[in-house]
């Protein structure tokens, strides 16, 4: 649905004009009018073709005004000599048209000339930047900056997908660095944020309307209190639309998903009874994974793997099967692919490597042919496979994973979907799901989403990715789903050096700052390492939603107060502060008379269990509390273990009051507290030893999300 | 010694007026002059007492010239309406003087009219700011920034100690956000460097002549291509100096910090029988802990503690003993102090609470006095006290800890403390000391310095701290100290939020940026959170110092690969690129044609260990590569430990043959890569499993120190 309707006929005449010249680009009065289609303001202007058309003109205009060269072989107008600003009067627009022209002629012989346009001068103002590009994954981005230096220098600007609603827009003009500015500096008067929205509004939608205009600047725009007018339009168009990407309707994913993640039947191509062969590692799996489905053995020789029969082929099953994995080499795979196709079989664990990131393009694109024309959906290739414990299924060479939970995992390289596992089990991280993408042939990111979205075992969503083959459809996925489910995303390839990097599985990454704009506006929890990724996939789900932004400290250790106080503005948490006089005097009757209250309510080093419960209590108790940070000091008074008991009990206590929030933990001490961190985590309070910024990056990331999914008052 | 030279009689003979006339802040002409006398450039300009006078001298001058009013009482000249800028001739520059005195009279009708001032208008330019102020823990400071929005909305400013140097000056410019506008945008030229660094250097060596000069603003200066004119110059004064912090000689505090950590004999002020007593814990760290000088509990009532004879006061014991550990309630502190202080003790460690953080400042202040007056320095109070390991001494009572090593940690707050313990204790990291500060009455973290500095047994420093006491003492040890050994730091109360909650010590933290600008000025490691520290504290000492800039990775797992690479970029760390053509061929040689050469080396997955060693060795051997990140894939064919021994070997292998470089690893893979992680740091490869960004932060640490002691090429 269109956030705005623009006078569509207008532009497309004016398109087809430039289309039939053969031009890339429109002059300025085209642009002027493509705007005005629009309702975007642009100053009052007319194209003259003699000098003294022009005093006339700019005479009726009023001064200043500025006069450019228009003509379609000059793109560059400034460095060509063909603009002169501030023109004071009659006369100087007369002397200004002759040396544009002049200028024109010697910067290109043989430029054809339209005339010179004369434009109103916008004066004062604050000036700003919109914009429209066309990115390979993402589509059409509108861009929004402060103009000059601020881009130029800072790169201050920040995008986003178009059509951009008016919220998107309010959310770019608050998005930038120098957002203060808007507001008036110096004493100056705040711009409307109306018109601006109004301006990103409409750019994004005329953009969405005609994919033909690749790219579009209004820079600057003058905004002021009552409004913005854009001095300079310039609007580049590309006649030759790459085809879109296929997609399947989310229905058919969602279809096919399930049959692959949940399915009756697996069939094993390649399976083998050669230890230390891939095929025999995933018939292990398997087995000792405690599948319950139909497993079918598929070897061309031994009637038997592992004392499952086994087939020639696929089509051999009697049965009906869902999901293939594929253990042979790279040169077998087509037409065992084709054979699965031919069986009706969802999808195709395609483990073998060997195609695209060897530079086996062909290979690939043949496997992409077969599975569209079969309707197979292919996971990889070069891939470890996935797990899917609900099911019990380790379809994967990996080792077996079995401790269940709800974060569903995925990966688009191999190694990481390695950490993933390593840590998982280390952490006794409960998963529902680990899966390797690897060349995303086929199944990538948003598929995932759309089968975890419906999937009631999975409560948090976490993917590392290099790039989004189709980051529109994951985005506008992605926006859904992370309003049911917490989204995480480790983008690799941040950096320049980093997205060069990640050529390994031939992917190209855009610029990160595009990336982070639109996951933002996506709803997308961000990850900005591999631990972190992972830390958030585990605390995340198992803490409560809170209910509202008012953080509050507990500590026994008054330094790491501060640094949880640090730790919270660094991850966007909000400390209930001033402390209500009521509310600080209650907690005052539980510390001593030299802790403080305020907040951190610092309970001091040498205090007993009841005071750490006491607090305690009354934080889960107190309606206008939402979340709480402890800060436990190992003493000999409160040992780690006794400490990590009695917060488990208070917090169970208060749940079953239905006073049920957020509760993380951050204790300092010997290593006797890093099994206290351990049990803490496991009975539902993230807890770190040693660090005051793990368990509040975790309840940042908790916030983060039910900000953006709209739970928090 | 004087960076500049100014002409201070001049400046003396100005301020002595201005302290004569009770008055607080400069006029401008008084600025003029005091910029001339240090070689400030400054347009043109003069007073003028009448309408006429004013037309004439700006008609000398060449229009235009901006007009400002002279008034002692007027500060905010232009709030006052008392300044017109643009007069373009002589009618207008009468005009503008009577309009400047009618608006000065009606803003303040008692003000103190000296006159107009009529001043060269600069044209054209960069506008920056150069400034100076006075820190409470700093003292003078000089501040550069880009003029107007760049400084009042994004706070893009850069602080250093006064007087800056030409190289601080230099790192000043390039280390605002907008240093690329100094090198001229928009087709502009750049800037004089020479000239803007003239100012600095200027601006910080007046302030520092003159400490009754509390601020400073050049604000803006015009900087061109041929040099920087100030335009506006504003001095306020404040003739009241706080008198300066005391500070033994660096001789006398390594003397007396000498005998404190490295006694003969340590008394026990408190020693006791009773179990669950500090002092009766301290006696068991420092027995059990292995301390080999005498020990003198002083008790009282018991003959006896520990089975050690007891005296009733430090003046009984008959030999000499250099450090007292106190055990002794708050009240009793003082006169113990002070026979402590009679008896010629070194150093008292005041592990007491109950003054400074609970509001018993008297009670604090006393014991500074006894400790000045006897010469005897205080650490504490309010801590938990002191380790360290080369004398096997546990002045603490907190648990013994024996694992020796090079890292000498300290912490103003006792939980922190207790996180260091118990983290060095499970990450078996070797310490040499650690030592808690608390109320920081007396030594503080430019003490330990000093005594480090000297101290061969330690290589790494690392300090927690909420605030300095004097930030400038610190600086400039740090600065000395860390060119020798890395200093690290974590600040904590590095947000509002944090610097709020940073009152438990008393500490008041000052804005952060100068702590960040001066921190790196003094050559300090600044780490970001707890556990950073005390990552960098456990890798940092056992990385050699890296020769030069190129970094390569080589790894087994594409998907690190490009993690590790954005890492680098995080970290400061330059990836050897483009890869010579000679060392490409010669990795190649050793990977599969589908790997990757350049840079990072991609064995891919499958490969044996002889892939790893093979290209470890390369890298080490090959003298244009100065440091290697290794990134493990675990998989059948080289499982972890294999993997982990291997890479030990040939980092000894080489290192045996003279060829020794930074190597750290970053390892994917089940939970089995956690022993090999441990293996591989206990073997001095600095190794994390689960993790891309940790191993690279720990070189990059390294690398950073390297940079800033002169030592990479």
């Amino acid at each position: 649905m269109a956030n705005f309707q623009g006078d569509k006929q207008k532009v497309r005449a004016i398109l087809d004009a430039v289309k039939k010249e053969g031009r890339d680009s429109l002059t300025a009065p085209e642009g002027k009018l493509v705007c005005d289609a629009y309702g975007i303001n642009v100053p009052k202007e007319g194209v003259v073709s003699s000098a003294k058309e022009a005093g006339t003109l700019a005479g009726s205009m009023g001064f200043p005004v500025v006069m450019k060269i228009v003509s379609p072989d000059i793109l560059h107008k400034t460095e060509a000599g063909g603009v002169i600003v501030g023109v004071k009067n009659a006369d100087e627009a007369v002397t200004a048209y002759e040396q544009i022209i002049a200028n024109a002629k010697k910067y290109k012989a043989d430029a054809r000339i339209v005339g010179v346009q004369v434009q109103q001068m916008i004066k004062g103002g604050t000036e700003v930047i919109v914009g429209a590009m066309t990115d390979d994954s993402f589509g059409k981005l509108v861009a929004f900056g402060m103009g000059g230096v601020l881009v130029e220098v800072l790169k201050d600007v920040t995008f986003r997908l178009a059509p951009a609603t008016r919220e998107d827009a309010a959310s770019m003009l608050d998005g930038i660095q120098a957002a203060e500015m808007l507001k008036g500096v110096r004493g100056g008067k705040p711009v409307s944020r109306e018109a601006l929205q109004d301006v990103i509004v409409r750019v994004s939608q005329l953009v969405s309307d005609f994919p033909e205009i690749s790219e579009l600047d209004l820079n600057p725009i003058f905004a002021s209190e009552n409004g913005a007018i854009a001095a300079d339009v310039r609007i580049v168009v590309n006649f030759d639309q790459k085809p879109a990407r296929f997609r399947p309707d989310e229905k058919a994913v969602v279809t096919s998903m399930k049959r692959i993640m949940q399915p009756k039947a697996v069939a094993v191509v390649g399976a083998s009874n050669e230890a230390g062969k891939i095929g025999n590692s995933v018939m292990k799996n398997l087995i000792n994974g405690g599948y319950k489905g139909k497993i079918y053995p598929i070897n061309p020789k031994d009637p038997e793997v592992m004392g499952l029969k086994a087939y020639k082929s696929v089509k051999d099953v009697p049965d009906e099967i869902d999901t293939a994995v594929f253990a042979v080499p790279a040169k077998f795979v087509a037409s065992a692919l084709k054979e699965c196709g031919e069986k009706k079989i969802a999808g195709a664990i395609l483990i073998p490597s060997g195609f695209g990131e060897t530079g086996n393009i062909e290979g690939q694109e043949e496997l992409q042919r077969i599975g569209r024309e079969y309707n197979i959906r292919l996971m990889g290739p070069n891939i470890y496979g996935f797990y899917y414990t609900p099911s019990n299924l380790c379809a994967t060479f990996c080792t077996a994973y079995d401790v269940k939970g709800s974060t569903a995992l995925s990966s688009q390289s191999g190694g990481i979907g390695m950490a993933i596992i390593g840590f998982s089990r280390s952490a006794k991280m409960g998963v529902s799901a680990i899966v390797g993408l690897g060349n995303k042939s086929d199944i990538d990111e948003d598929d995932l989403l759309l089968f975890f979205e419906q999937d009631d075992n999975t409560k948090v969503i976490a993917q590392h990715c290099e790039d989004l083959k189709d980051g529109r459809a994951f985005a506008e996925v992605a926006k859904r789903v992370s309003k049911k489910k917490p989204v995480i995303v480790l983008k690799a390839g941040r950096t320049a050096m980093g997205a060069a990097a990640a050529s390994h599985t031939g992917a190209v990454a855009g610029t990160d700052k595009i990336y982070d704009d639109v996951l933002r506006q996506s709803g997308v929890i961000r990850a900005n390492s591999l631990r972190q990724m992972l830390e958030l996939s585990r605390g995340v789900p198992i803490l409560p939603t809170p209910k509202g932004e008012n953080v509050v400290i507990i500590t026994g250790a008054g330094g790491s107060g501060v640094l949880l106080s640090d730790a919270c503005v660094d991850n966007g948490l909000k400390l209930f502060k001033p402390m209500p006089d009521d509310l600080d005097a209650a907690f005052r009757k539980f510390i001593p008379p030299f802790g403080a209250a305020g907040n951190p309510v610092d309970i001091t080093g040498g205090e007993p269990p009841i005071t750490y419960v006491n607090t305690v209590r009354l934080g889960l108790e107190d309606d206008r509390i939402h979340a709480l940070i402890l800060g436990y000091w190992h003493t000999i008074v409160t040992p780690p273990m006794v400490f990590a008991r009695n917060m488990v009990e208070i917090v169970n206590e208060m749940k079953a009051k239905g006073k049920t929030k957020p509760v993380v933990a951050s204790l300092a001490g010997d290593v006797e507290v890093e099994e206290a961190a351990q049990y803490l985590y496991e009975n539902g309070i993230p807890a770190y030893a040693y660090s005051t910024e793990l368990p509040v990056e975790v309840l940042g990331a908790k916030f983060k999300w039910a900000r953006s999914a709209g739970l928090l008052k």
